[in-house]
């Protein structure tokens, strides 16, 4: 089959690899469809280090090809998708709540080009597939289901980690993929006040599209004082950082009252430095301020729960995808992905032939 | 000036009293507008035991008249709400988190009618004021804020109950006014699919505006057989009880999962018999289901938080009055209340003369 | 090997059965040591309908006889515990966080008597044996370790769902052995008043130890008069039914505050009509009272932190222990259990041989 | 009356002023003993920036001098107690929950010395004192009540930020009095094992005594190396930060595992610089862990809980009292409160003449 992967620090390609075989709870998918996230992007710069020819991608849909002995209650042929993150759910960090972190490692969840070989191939293998693999349901296409593997995902856990009481005031910095989810699981989440920070016109405009009440553009005015200014110099009751970088992540806590929750998903690897808590807002360390740093989260019945918000019509993140391409042409939406040219926001990868020359050659 | 007040068990009547005068922490409100609330009818009717020539009503809004020695931050003239529940934020019990509860009485924070004179007045008094009355936004009419009083803050309490993770499934029992304003509730908080339980067309068709996904109708089929049936014989995630039924309650068992959630917001005291938990539902008390019994709820900072819901456009609860009415025509808005008729769900009565008779006359 | 089974209803015995065969994810036990449940006893009184000649038990310890092959992380011959409940961990249930009613069956956690052969034998299989299967610490006897597998863990989750506070006061009706470790529960989790309802002198004595400030005698006195008069007339935050009977449980919400939590872990399978809700104490449905209906919990993760309790001498549950019988002598022991006779609280059952007849053959 | 007051930067002393005179919801009180704190010496120094001449200190009990004309449910004579933290709670900050945030001003609860006179003088004035004053119960000393104010409230706080299962491991950095009740709340809150890290003996044995399971000195090895190494190299499940210094901040994340909790109530306003998060233990914002940064609690409720607990012998926090001394011997106290010198843990200061010259001159 073929496999998009690293082949060094900095270099991308597709490859020819074995199908993978399931072991005795794994189950073997055929890709359909695939998003590529700014992830596989920070893997390529070398900031995330992973094995040499791994195959990146994390965000896919297919159909079951191939199940592991033990596995039950799934059958060949049907249209599943995992999440980003597929824990154990067996070991003592499943166990304590934490299957993020499985086994105890930091992110120990993302199995996925960190552990083992990506989504972005022809076929992918997915561990504890009775835990992890979620049917998809029929009124739901391959595209809505995507994502649910990590976009809707990661930003539904950032929202959930804001805390919001119905009716609070919610700030939140940057609405790329993961920030704009964020704007929907508020909205989710009873939010009474949206504040989204952004400059880009079309992402303004889907911010607004998918619940924010009210856009700040940080190039036009300091966020900060914008943000008290709109809540009368109190403060949200929360901020959620959904980009990663030290300047958003201080004004998380600038803009929140004493009693609010930073809510962190940015990745802050890109920075080599400690993340630094400026004092006064933080209180001195007494002002009721509470953070987390929370990234995607796997298992079936999470995908359910969000499957079922998309059923009911109650969310369609469809119009992040800005671009399609066939899986041939994987190279080319890596690089916009990464160059963030054209506007990108999600590109959307086809698996079926549709767009070329991504046959299946894996039987 | 004139109050609204149960003469006797069965017996209504306005009377003429005088306005009443404000202790160091009390604001007297002149009223503005009103709604009736099926709770007071259960007075009428003697469910609910009260001192004589007592004031009816709990739902109400106007403008600061007389100020406290002791409040501060309110001035005459403005416009205010205090919720149908009035702490007094101090005691024991408050602090505890069970304000409505309050000094440790059950009901406690219900002071209108059960412990002072009630709001269908033209005028009525409010106890530790600073904390209870909410300025009203000037974005929001009378009748937006009426709602946050009681039916909006006791159906969002009923939903909070429910305990719903983003994407659960919810049944909700009856769409009355307490039913319709939970439904809102459960949309707000991330419900995925919204079961609304109701026989009456107008209220089914509020109920599919305000966010329920499907309805069913006791009256044509065995509730509790068809919720199994639409979530493939598991049951919801929690279930809401917002009638006060013997029926209701024990179908709220019998459609929740193991792990289920119910919610009760119904005022079971019409029927003289302890509530029965059927033993197989309840997992004969194993089976990991949680039961809340709640009501309204008060406090500035709470309505607050109702207003901006309303004020950001994400609720408006104003479709369920079904009727208006002048002060001078309370008595006939109070009957169409205890007989239901003419499809009625919320009257309006409105304090400002321009339905007739009902001008200041208490300088 | 040697198991003791319900041949019928209403008859135990011991039978020879071929040891089990491990499924991939699976571990087959030697036992070494085991308690007598009450639960057992119900299963043989046909309250709990079971399948015939199934070996009764799920309180038991031993070592590790074979692996399945897919189980990683243990090895032959190491000494291990499983908690009488041992879910699945995959399923939509158990990722919900209701592990207890695993499959969204209820109590569908509970695979040993009710799905499969049970741990009174001298050989047991453990389904997920990673998920379910705890290593013995060094410093635990096998007698310490048996306590975690339901005793302590039945009782640590009622007292968990009293949802105390620092300082808040519970009362604890029956001190049977699931009483008494609610007792040691509360005490662990910060109760600053616990009171605990029974009448028989050598359970009042242990609940004492255990932590228990007063003790309730319902044979001299009415127990919810009592218990009010204890707390100045305002009643317990919380109320734990460890008994299963209808008067307990009424008692459970005439001794709570509003706002309190009864916390029920008795098994209500043996009255054959519904649980009652006194009205009044349940302030008609709105008194911000809370109910909890659990049981046993399973998992590694869960075990672990029990053992710690003990390994740092914060908790030592033997004294619970009143009779010591060889594997040989089961009958007489499960006789013991079932009649009450002699002061039974818990009988610890030795498979070593050192009791007589129990040695191994199964190899 | 005579008052301890700062008065300038550096200067602290004696002087006469007028007693207090009682709003209508303020009560004064005579003071009959009192601890000090080292906020005070924060204060003194001017980290703390206060009025001219204003009152020290936070943590007293004493007798019901005079009562405000709207204040129930007290009379004089009475002895009482309130925390060093007086929220209204009244406010939005009070209702949203963060009553230490009051007036959603930065530790706005704290009104002693920071927003007008403090409890070092022989009456204080303590507002809206129906919910802020806790008698004190008849069984414990003003000794024991004194640790209700501040020492005991703020560590069981850090103690529940820690979030803590039945049976979690928590490391505690630093066992001053603050920290030493974060131990004694650990205990309380079902820790399975109490790291405490301390050099000095004294404050080690105390650790022990109110239930550190182990002692990191980290003169003697580096405290993180060690405390993963005592956790099989996993790290703890909770870390709480009560010393208020950039080492020990950073050491509370390099020694918790993914999904671990840091509980800080470290006063770090003495570090004049952000306080700096180091990434990799922080899994560059996505290990899900979470910070909280709390400090002291106040109101009735809280009080009484806090006293129950001494009440029925769970909490003797008398033996941090390390000195005692008569108000006429203030300034040596705080001296010493200022310099550590003689093993100083907590001074203990007695207003009732028993110590010389601090007589009540206040009538």
């Amino acid at each position: 089959m073929r496999a998009f992967v690293l082949r060094k620090v900095g270099e991308v390609g597709v490859v020819e690899k074995p199908v993978p075989e399931p072991g005795p709870n794994d189950v073997v998918v055929r890709t359909t469809a695939a998003l590529v996230c700014t992830t596989d992007v920070h893997v390529m710069r070398g900031v995330i280090p992973v094995a040499p020819d791994v195959t990146l991608g994390h965000e896919a849909v297919g159909v079951v090809h191939a199940l592991g002995s033990a596995v039950e209650g799934l059958v060949e042929g049907q249209r599943v998708a995992a999440a980003g993150i597929t824990p154990c759910f067996q070991c003592d960090s499943c166990q304590r709540g934490f299957s993020s972190q499985c086994h105890g490692l930091m992110l120990g969840g993302a199995k996925f080009t960190n552990q083992r070989d990506g989504t972005l191939a022809q076929y992918f293998l997915v561990n504890n597939a009775e835990a992890n693999l979620a049917p998809i349901p029929e009124g739901l296409s391959d595209h809505q289901a995507l994502y649910a593997t990590d976009m809707l995902s990661t930003g539904f856990v950032a929202a959930e980690h804001a805390e919001l009481e119905l009716g609070e005031t919610v700030a939140i910095f940057a609405q790329g993929a993961v920030g704009l989810s964020a704007t929907i699981g508020c909205r989710l989440l009873g939010a009474g006040l949206i504040v989204a920070v952004e400059s880009i016109p079309a992402r303004q405009e889907l911010a607004r599209r998918f619940g924010a009440d009210l856009i700040v553009d940080h190039t036009r005015c300091d966020p900060v004082e914008r943000i008290l200014e709109l809540t009368d110099g109190q403060g949200v009751d929360a901020a959620i950082e959904a980009l990663g970088s030290p300047e958003t992540w201080e004004a998380a806590f600038r803009v929140t009252k004493p009693g609010g929750r930073i809510s962190n998903v940015g990745y802050h690897g890109e920075v080599r430095e400690p993340l630094k808590i400026p004092l006064e807002p933080f209180g001195y360390g007494m002002a009721d301020k509470q953070v987390y740093g929370g990234f995607n989260r796997g298992g079936r019945g999470w995908l359910r729960r969000i499957f079922r918000l998309m059923e009911t019509g109650k969310v369609d993140p469809t119009p992040m995808t800005t671009h399609e391409f066939s899986f041939g042409e994987i190279e080319r939406a890596f690089q916009m992905m990464a160059s963030k040219e054209g506007g990108i926001i999600k590109p959307l990868i086809h698996f079926d032939g549709s767009g070329g020359d991504s046959g299946d050659d894996g039987a």
